[in-house]
């Protein structure tokens, strides 16, 4: 996620929402990914008292700003990002794919506060909301389909947003240090290969080359210590069934 | 976008999908990025149905296959991926943030299917759906608010993997065309548990818990078909063995 301070220093603005479920949604979202400030652009006024006031509606809804011009709604930032489908035919603005417009943006919220302008569910981003964008964004979707659900734009919005400031990660391995060791992993073989023998898998003369088949196809699986000792016991148990 | 024959491998799996506005938003995003291959678990059948007659449903809504269990649901998936909250204490699998876990799906996509599982709204996964997956994918949101609306994480997933490819990735997956399907690990699955039955490990009462360990520690090895054939024979040499 993003630093706090660089966080509140993005303010999602839903310009003409229409429906209480997709203001909700992307509050969520905001909520999600830690970003709090929402301003709403006249919105609908039932929808928007309807989306307040659902229950399990998040804090940052709210305390949303409401403002009865785009003007005003992007009054203090010092950038400010239109959203848009890729079918717009928008010419007079440069327009960013969404995964450097997502870095650009950071790189402003560093300093200075930015406004991401999300249009209305039907018509998008107006002419005259784009006259106040120093430019436009544009979330990679199909062309035959590329109009995207308001809840889920934002989403994808803000997820590239904190995407890019994620640091590698240190999770990938869990379980590094619980790599069974070779002795674990030899005791097992042999678990194995006394339960084959004793349920007459092995025929005789073959035993060394089963004995590297299961050796190999063993080693190969990445068993963890505790994953070592339960298939030992399993096998264990199969053995000595076998043998009375 | 990926390339339509990649894309084409992804099956997305929606476990147990409670409300049809969320199966639909689902449905939305996978045609936006262009993800046509839609499975359902045995979804509350009302919910499906008014989704999928919903007005401007997508195709792949319409086309979506109904299944009445995440085994059947993922049978032809050599890689199975869950998806979860940051919040939740699965220690028993691996779990990559989206970022690399989308590089990871891509690249397993080049050669062979994988099924990418989300759970219900309430719930999410469940202990046993989580025994058929190799390993999760951790969204990352904010820990005070991990939970995601339904739609929306499966529209910021797929945004990762269409995202994904723009970067190269290759060399990741040497062995990918060889993956056990997940058919096969169930065979096997079922191989050793007769085999455990057989030889009187399993204790009266115990069935389920057992199958779940055997089942999440064999979808954690990474197996090729040829391994899991191997080890289908082995186990049900022990079982006729312990029979006798």
């Amino acid at each position: 996620l993003l630093h706090p301070d660089q966080a509140d220093r993005l303010r999602v603005v839903l310009v003409a929402a229409r429906n209480p479920l997709n203001i909700g949604a992307a509050a969520r979202a905001m909520s999600n990914f830690g970003f709090l400030r929402l301003r709403v652009v006249h919105p609908y006024h039932l929808s928007f008292r309807e989306a307040r006031s659902a229950v399990g509606a998040p804090d940052l809804l709210k305390n949303a700003e409401v403002f009865s011009s785009v003007s005003e709604a992007v009054g203090d930032c010092s950038l400010v990002v239109g959203t848009t489908a890729v079918g717009s035919r928008q010419v007079d603005h440069p327009v960013h794919p969404l995964q450097d417009g997502g870095a650009l943006i950071c790189a402003h919220l560093e300093t200075a506060p930015v406004a991401l302008l999300f249009g209305s569910e039907k018509r998008g981003l107006s002419n005259d909301d784009l006259s106040y964008c120093h430019w436009l964004m544009r979330i990679p979707t199909r062309q035959e389909h590329d109009s995207m659900n308001l809840g889920q734009a934002v989403a994808v919005c803000l997820y590239e947003l904190i995407r890019t400031q994620s640091a590698p990660s240190h999770e990938m391995e869990p379980e590094a240090a619980s790599h069974a060791k070779s002795q674990e992993l030899e005791r097992m073989i042999q678990s194995l290969l006394d339960a084959l023998a004793a349920s007459g898998y092995i025929k005789p003369g073959t035993e060394p080359a089963t004995e590297e088949k299961a050796r190999r196809l063993i080693r190969r699986l990445n068993l963890t210590s505790s994953d070592a000792e339960t298939l030992t016991g399993m096998f264990a148990k199969m053995r000595m069934r076998s043998r009375k």
